[in-house]
């Protein structure tokens, strides 16, 4: 019911005296809006030779040129220029099971951001199950109306399965970008921060805390990039290979991590290393265990509230802060990412977004910041930089080029 | 590949001298376009503020709105006005099973259609499965990210049973247009042809020719609309109660029409009959068999070509006829019906799309047609009268709210 009862939510400030409620605000611009996404006729139909040749009889023709060649599909329907962003409302943003129709908005939000960030189209589908074969039967059995599939807030591990599962059965890219996109805009934010420290990458003791998706997939992708020694922590401590209870996605990233096999906790692990990676909770680390670190490299990405403030992770000694949000320097946001990975793929109709376009991806967005420009303050362009997408593009693009899986 | 081999097609006239091939045409526009459809943001992302109310943090109080609240999801996402338009590729045109892919054109001409007739927004699915238990269960898990499902180009009979089933699982409207859509727009033309020649509604004789999906259809609105007689054909002939052979559906009508219990070919079902609906196939209705009806209605709906050519019909002695074609009077289009249904089951958020909406629907559509205009020539709106989905929404939703069935 709208009205509905009034909430507390953060305050944030708007212009000089103005303040508001987030919460309440977002809630009254949903309702105005009713849907953050709109699906719009690339061409009015007016005329009745409008209605022949884009609907009867005039469509049977692209329909039979698709039957012949199957990768018409993507020349003749907006298949090629379009993504779905799927979930099973598993573990959506911090608010965690909360259903496919509840987690809409923010599938309807990243779909606006694809549009806007990189003229991708991309449609939400929310499926209302969490068991992974139907999950993966679903996905697939859709694939076919879409260039490329965006997971998105599908809880771990079951999201690790139906990404593979996916991978193996469609013909086109399937990217869970709470995994990828957190990997890739991590890697070129620790690129500029090595830099802007004058730390050699393959030497890096970092330190990941949350051994779930996100941290997970962030491990694997810096030890693919050689950035040296990647030791992951969950809610126990240090993972080491060998320890029990770990699920397949932490058992095989153990066994390419913590080179050291250190034990431990938290705090433990910080002591000399390069960088600390938050993809966890809030203020689980304090000023004085970054102070234990070497010139720390510190990325508090929990959300709304970091595993440590800036202020503090300063007051630690911290050499790079960066965070997930918007209101402190370097916003380590995987907006820079999904919009721009997507765009390259989709426009030479790679199959699937491999390491090396990760890889890729990840120096491009880190290059995009100049060399002169580099500062402790500055690592990464801004979240809301729209030139970001094209050049991320063009790198995911070239590579899929390079490796010989492009199809455009 | 473009430019493919040229193929011919049918020519239509457009302007004085131009001619064109309507094939090459269609599939130029189709590359040109790419895409009938595009998915655009409803609000610009620019500010940091624009960022937090649309996307985190303040995206998650539409969020936790929905999950305290599953109505919610209807006003706070663009599922209120959104259409799902899901075909398995099976019957699609008159191009027969092409598979998903190939369907996507047509899918896609639809949602174009929707949103310029009704400003609703639609957004095809092709599944690749032909399998019932497996369509169902796709567009089930899927169906909480619409606000209605338009059934098309299905085969039948399992169309019957996808619907059905549907019906009974998915909380929003479930509507298979090729039934339901045609039969309306039928209900409609015979409402005004009827009065146009005089006629008494519920004493007619109707043939039917083609009993799948539509004919089906067709046939059950008509009759549960006190039309008359319903004589039911198909390739054998007259369908008749203890026919063996038959399908569910056609077993279901055959227990309600062909009140006489004839028996013989569609020539001696049309001896003596008021209306001839055909949704079969061309050149199966000669002058003669209409000069044996009563001031026939002819309503030739077979695409491209009709079961009997408009001037044929008129030299047997029809005294209205009626096409799917744009170049002839009496288009029998159901873009006069599905953007229309929908835009008013969606307005008052009506669970189904029941017999009475459909029935108000037909009686709106006809009215449209002012007496004074009504005419052998005029019995319906043009398809192209983007003021008809209003009238029919209004109607639509008026019954749902006499109902009671109207959440909204």
């Amino acid at each position: 019911m709208w009205p509905p009862a009034p909430r507390r939510g953060r305050k944030i400030r708007s212009g000089e005296d103005k303040t508001m409620d987030v919460n309440q605000e977002a809630l009254k611009l949903h309702y105005d809006l009713k849907g953050k996404i709109e699906v719009v006729a690339r061409k009015h139909i007016e005329t009745r030779e409008d209605l022949s040749l884009l609907y009867t009889p005039g469509v049977a023709e692209p329909c039979r040129a698709i039957q012949r060649d199957y990768e018409q599909s993507f020349a003749l329907t907006r298949r090629g220029n379009l993504v779905a962003v799927i979930t099973d409302g598993s573990a959506v943003l911090g608010l965690g099971d909360i259903g496919p129709a509840a987690g809409m908005p923010v599938m309807e939000g990243k779909c606006a951001l694809f549009k806007e960030f990189a003229g991708v189209d991309a449609f939400p589908i929310c499926v209302d199950t969490q068991d992974v074969d139907k999950l993966v039967e679903t996905i697939a059995l859709i694939s076919k109306s879409f260039g490329g599939i965006n997971l998105e807030d599908i809880a771990a591990p079951r999201c690790f399965e139906v990404e593979r599962r996916l991978k193996e059965v469609c013909d086109i890219p399937v990217f869970h970008d709470d995994q990828h996109g957190t990997a890739i805009v991590v890697a070129a934010a620790l690129l500029n921060a090595a830099k802007v420290t004058g730390k050699e990458l393959g030497k890096l003791k970092i330190v990941i805390n949350g051994a779930g998706a996100a941290g997970i997939a962030i491990g694997n992708l810096l030890i693919s990039m050689g950035f040296g020694n990647v030791v992951m922590c969950d809610i126990h401590g240090v993972i080491c290979q060998g320890d029990e209870g770990l699920n397949p996605g932490q058992e095989a990233i153990s066994r390419i991590s913590n080179l050291e096999h250190e034990h431990g906790a938290l705090a433990d692990a910080l002591r000399g290393a390069d960088a600390f990676v938050g993809v966890s909770r809030p203020n689980l680390v304090t000023a004085e265990m970054v102070s234990t670190m070497k010139d720390g490299v510190v990325f508090a990405m929990a959300n709304p509230t970091p595993e440590i403030m800036p202020d503090e992770a300063k007051r630690g000694g911290a050499a790079v802060v960066g965070t997930g949000r918007s209101d402190f320097p370097n916003q380590i946001n995987n907006v820079l990412v999904f919009p721009g990975v997507f765009k390259g793929a989709l426009a030479v109709r790679a199959r699937e977004i491999t390491e090396e376009m990760k890889v890729a991806a990840a120096h491009a967005l880190a290059a995009l910041v100049p060399p002169d420009k580099l500062d402790p303050e500055f690592i990464l362009p801004s979240a809301l930089d729209k030139s970001v997408a094209g050049a991320v593009a063009q790198a995911v693009a070239d590579t899929a080029r390079k490796q010989g899986i492009a199809r455009a």
